[in-house]
């Protein structure tokens, strides 16, 4: 086997240097890494677009793919989420752990209210009582506006109720009722139960008082793509570009050694993207690959380049990012995408395209 | 927290019993496993069904959900595939390694057939070349057809050849003429490139010459469901039955220690399954706990118990199945299940219900 310089991106959102065997060897596990961590974190930053800015629990692991939970918790914090019910992972990763009681909670117990009572006496601070085992309005409100009174005589305060079956709506609004008849105006209404965003968007746009989601197996499995299909290509070797062709147009891999440049708007946002080749200095025109006639025209706006050296010689490069960091720069960064690309359904296409160089290039080893 | 036998089935797939300790901290792990590994068997065994007696190769890990995938790929084996790509997995598990080559080993080289050639001096008698890096029938075929002969010629014999683009119905015909006409006759067709079960069943449904088909994120992610919705519910407390009440009929849990029952016809087909309590003798009818009206009666049929212990006081009881074990055991059981009720679109529903025991005890415990 030949050594020498490789270089592995399709679109260079990851470039790999080394010889053919370090190369290879990386290949299947950044894939995996890449492609799974990028599904979740992008699946919890649709979800926090959905609820704004009520709280997010990961709820997932009991329907994530095996240990594959572990991480996907994680990812799901770097997009978004705020805390997991995932204890394991919140130890691995310092992330916040969260959750309420299990309904075998209640069941253990010879009726509710001696199963709340018991909760709250060993977290008088942390309570948070889960309403539907029996019946949500006639057995589970009641029962827990009597546990937040009693808290309240002992110098506590209940921290939540939750629902988790029926229609969150309606029993949200009954339960913001009963719980402000009692005086109980600060206990918050956690929700479960087959959530994802457009559920949460659709509970929201009815005004549904819901202060907490725990959302479970469509983000801790990405559903309903399930899987992102990034894949790791040779572009370059022995400083030498390379292709690999296919029937069909959008198949074809881009050659050579690039660059991602990313350029904005006079107000900040985000207005397109381009790959170049490494050693281009002044690139003002993207072409569309597939339709070299559109291009777009971008003299004298912002640009950054995108690419940072994560991994030198076997070592990290800067350190590993914590998830809490990688949720405050995703934060900051959606802030700056456009409105119209962070639609729920049929957002606008962002604008993507590659240099002329890069253009003639790929061309030219098409035509050899 | 109290102790007691706890009993904490559904539907009794799994009958978990022990302190209530216990049985939470199993609840996650039995839960994340079981739906896990079943989304994935049951995945595996929808596409063998399609695939009939083809090789089924699982290619992956690259979209897998991170770890997970080492699992997954047990699991898919365990429902029927072959043999998998993912070597940590069959290290592992004891399964069968398969492969073919990486396009970036073909463009790594001054030209295709140089490639090839390297490739078959290192495999001699496993060697399967993937044809699509530049142009399949053009490129691609004429050089394994070359390597094909040269192998033969140093007594050696061509395994086969791997598409992984385009059209594979008329490509997989293509390349078996031209290597029929070459003498090539024993060369096998291997295709991958975004399969399922449906891609597979039309395949074969127009004949395409596939003898082995590569199966990667379809499998390895469960598409399209992506997840099992298995549940863990205490239904017993100190030999005192209990349920989980909902507004929602289908999701009340039935209570009490129970079993499962499996029915078959005279041909030793499936008939039907149903649920009776523990210390129930003769059942011989079943009901519909959602419309009581409608039973089966089975009286006279061959019936079989389907719990195991697999866990006794912490040890395992009988030892692990290996994977090859059970996918035999899958597949002896697919046998016996109607043909209709394996129909990849619109399969009929099997026969369910609850003994007549079972349905009164719910009955009263919900009227409580």
């Amino acid at each position: 086997v030949k050594e020498g310089e490789l270089v592995f991106p399709n679109e260079p959102v990851v470039r790999v240097e080394g010889n053919i065997i370090e190369t290879q060897l990386a290949e299947t596990l950044l894939l995996n890494l890449l492609n799974f961590e990028s599904l979740i974190a992008t699946k919890a930053s649709r979800i926090r677009q959905a609820a704004g800015d009520r709280t997010l629990i990961d709820f997932g692991f009991r329907r994530a793919h095996g240990p594959g939970g572990v991480q996907a918790s994680k990812a799901a914090i770097s997009g978004g989420i705020d805390s997991t019910s995932n204890v394991l992972s919140a130890f691995r990763y310092g992330l916040e752990s969260s959750g309420t009681m299990a309904h075998s909670w209640v069941q253990s117990f010879e009726d509710e209210i001696t199963a709340f009572r018991a909760f709250a006496e060993i977290y008088p601070d942390h309570c948070i009582l889960l309403v539907d085992t029996f019946d949500t309005l006639n057995s589970g409100l009641p029962n827990a506006v009597e546990i937040g009174l009693e808290l309240r005589r002992k110098g506590h305060e209940l921290l939540g109720i939750r629902l988790d079956s029926g229609d969150l709506g309606h029993l949200s609004k009954k339960s913001r009722e009963m719980l402000d008849r009692a005086g109980l105006t600060e206990v918050r209404i956690i929700a479960s139960n087959q959530l994802d965003e457009y559920v949460i968007q659709d509970l929201l746009r009815e005004s549904a008082p819901i202060d907490a989601f725990g959302v479970g197996t469509s983000l801790i499995t990405g559903q309903d793509t399930g899987a992102l299909d990034g894949i790791y290509k040779l572009c370059s070797i022995n400083g030498k570009p390379t292709l690999k062709k296919s029937e069909n147009p959008a198949k074809v891999t881009l050659p050579g050694i690039k660059k991602l440049i990313r350029f904005f708007s006079g107000e900040g946002y985000f207005l397109a993207d381009g790959i170049a080749l490494e050693e281009e200095t002044e690139v003002t025109d993207f072409y569309d690959p597939g339709n070299p006639g559109s291009s777009i025209y971008l003299d004298g706006y912002h640009a950054e380049t995108l690419l940072e050296k994560v991994m030198d010689q076997g070592s990290l490069a800067g350190g590993m990012s914590p998830p809490e960091k990688v949720a405050a720069y995703s934060r900051e960064r959606m802030r700056a995408l456009p409105a119209e690309l962070k639609y729920l359904t049929e957002p606008h296409n962002y604008r993507t395209g590659i240099s002329r160089k890069l253009l003639n290039l790929k061309t030219e080893l098409l035509e050899n």
